[in-house]
């Protein structure tokens, strides 16, 4: 059975939507009510595309406001670490699964996660509905032997992701170094081609830091971006997490390979790495973008409202121009849609069907152009239905499941920020 | 007939809150229900202050999404003051109702504000519940002559708001020059006299772009804040809006002044100025500081939760320093508690009975400290009950009269936007 909508607003006129199979079937001013189908009457609400969280760390809602405004390295090594090492298997079920949640609120229908035990995060994302892509974390601490031990491990670890992802084809599996600080050369050169052989992406973090470029030039006498490339690294299935640091040369080299940088504006400022990503720079260069909010323990939440915008003051404040980032493109760039990697999707007929419904009853969104609406002057509370393959989600801002996320998050939170 | 509140989480307590004469009367876990009064029931929700909006101009919600990504001059002559031009009273009663509307959908119970046709901006601010300090704008365009022939409809305008303020004592008249460079230096000598005669305040635009202090040094040989100065308007009950370019003797000044800095981050990085406020420098000095959306067509919303992220944030990025501006320190500044001349009040017996009840419900702060998910976490939305004086405004999010005004202002603005 199929889900229809009716009288929904696009582009200023009013539109059904019919969804067959998780795919856009029809789109238009003729599309009716069907008999005995699933139907959602808009009621002049806003059709529009969904977000893709192109970079986070979705479990780590279960560190939410623990340990902030602190020293970065004080933060990880009294807060973080010593938490993430008493992490089960089931706290990141739960922490992913209210993160899906939060993500449905705020109308992210895709993420690209990184984190630890991901089988279970796999399992989170397919019971809530949601689209991710999933990454299996390799850290070797630089030791090449090390990494060799962990391959079995971290390829049955992908293999129960890509098992859960060919069950509903909501979640796809992918290689996750961490960085290049953290893996040494050799598992890095053995990931990117199990990548490239399996056909799968491979997500990492990239100049984060003005130290992690200084330690590669010392170490390699190449800046991070060239030392991936000599390693394989930088195909386009390739999603490189902030890029911060990345001087023209290395913008170049990531735009000619087709690689894409999910900027996280929000968690490089609070974290207060000393820039943002050179985001006028890039676009002149070609480089494929997305946003990504980082996990919640650097941002602290998972709202790309609040993220694009954040994403495009930054581009003004930074360049002096007020009319860098503009709102259309910022939004093209929320939602997944300036790069094949991170699968975002346009309403069209033939697509997948993920959309939003958004509450134009809203001081935010009374008047004015669409686009600078979402960008400036939203944040999620306007998201009233979220629909993923043809299935609603949300509506009415009511999301299934949601008081037990939250139960369960706080019970799992206490026990992992307590002092052992 | 008294409102009282009970069951509501305040610093980890069950609390009961009892108001009386638009007062707190009694705050604690003794605090029950009394016969024939008014309860709300929190149900276990957060009791926490309220915001205070230090600079916006509220009416201009009439002019949300309209002509952004342009750079400055081309939006403003091209867009706002061709529409500005055309503002009758009602339209300026309806932009500020639901700018009210907004605020108390998001927590802000006081703004401080500058606009035209104030008299009309003061009678919705009494309709809707709220309060602000409302300013009778002042610009001659640097010609003497005509301030003084302005004064009279200057002093009726303000006795105008004064009325209306004795009547409920909610609305606040000040002065409001608009700026040193289109004000002239007799007009602005004139109203720092008529403030200090009558005891009122000064708000005033000061030091928002480098081009304003050039233009002061060339004309007065001495930077903004010091000509300010030695014409009298650098009082304790003075509000400068932005500051984005004082220098270290300019910052001390002001301090020493007992003046007040609001500071309006996302404005200036959506404007694109070519700076922050330097809060570090600011903070060092001594200098009062408060918060402030400035007008929603350069936000383009009036969400102070969406303000102090940003501030934050962006001192963090502009110090390299992840510790600066840590949430409680944001949020006492957000809440109008670190300047006396803002009006912020905290949550005692004997203080004015304005606060908010928040889900704890929510993704947003399920779980961490309470501050940080307030500034880094949180959007307006976690607010359910927002009550000034007494009286709640808004219950479960629904605010009266939110659909007439939506309706009104998209009427007006359709005319106000169009070419004539």
């Amino acid at each position: 059975m199929g889900l229809i909508v009716t009288d929904a607003l696009l582009d200023g006129e009013r539109v059904g939507l019919r969804c067959e199979g998780g795919l856009i079937e029809a789109l238009g001013p003729e599309v009716a009510p069907g008999d005995g189908e699933e139907t959602i009457d808009a009621g002049g609400m806003l059709l529009v595309p969904p977000f893709v969280n192109a970079h986070t760390h979705a479990a780590m809602t279960l560190f939410r406001g623990f340990g902030d405004d602190l020293p970065l390295m004080e933060w990880l090594e009294g807060h973080i670490w010593p938490a993430e090492a008493r992490l089960k298997p089931e706290d990141v079920y739960w922490g992913t699964r209210l993160a899906a949640i939060e993500m449905i609120r705020s109308g992210t229908t895709r993420f690209v996660d990184m984190y630890w035990h991901e089988g279970e995060a796999a399992r989170a994302v397919g019971d809530a509905g949601l689209r991710a892509v999933i990454s299996s974390v390799f850290i070797d601490g630089l030791d090449p032997g090390k990494g060799e031990g962990m391959r079995p491990a971290a390829l049955a670890q992908l293999d129960e992701i890509q098992e859960l992802a060919a069950a509903d084809g909501r979640v796809d599996a992918t290689f996750g170094p961490h960085a290049i600080y953290t893996v040494s050369a050799e598992s890095l050169r053995w990931l990117a081609e199990q990548a490239a052989e399996r056909g799968l992406g491979f997500s990492i973090h990239l100049s984060e830091t003005q130290g992690e470029v200084d330690d590669c030039l010392e170490a390699h006498g190449i800046r991070p971006a060239h030392y991936l490339d000599e390693l394989g690294c930088l195909g386009e299935r390739a999603i490189l997490a902030h890029g911060v640091f990345l001087d023209d040369a290395e913008l170049e080299l990531i735009a000619e390979r087709g690689a894409t940088v999910a900027i996280n504006t929000s968690a490089n400022s609070k974290l207060a790495v000393g820039g943002a990503f050179p985001y006028g720079r890039a676009r002149e260069a070609g480089v494929r973008v997305g946003l990504g909010t980082d996990g919640v323990s650097s941002n602290n939440n998972l709202d790309m409202f609040e993220e694009v915008k954040l994403f495009s003051l930054m581009a003004k404040h930074d360049s002096g121009d007020p009319a860098a980032a503009p709102a259309g493109e910022a939004l093209e760039i929320a939602r997944g849609l300036n790069s094949p990697a991170l699968g975002g999707t346009p309403l069209e007929p033939g697509e997948p069907a993920d959309f939003l419904l958004l509450d134009p009853e809203t001081p935010e969104l009374s008047v004015g152009d669409l686009d600078a609406g979402l960008v400036y002057a939203a944040t999620g509370s306007v998201v009233d239905t979220t629909v993923v393959a043809g299935r609603a989600l949300m509506r009415g801002r009511e999301v299934e499941g949601e008081a037990e996320a939250i139960a369960e998050v706080r019970a799992r939170a206490a026990r992992l920020t307590s002092p052992p």
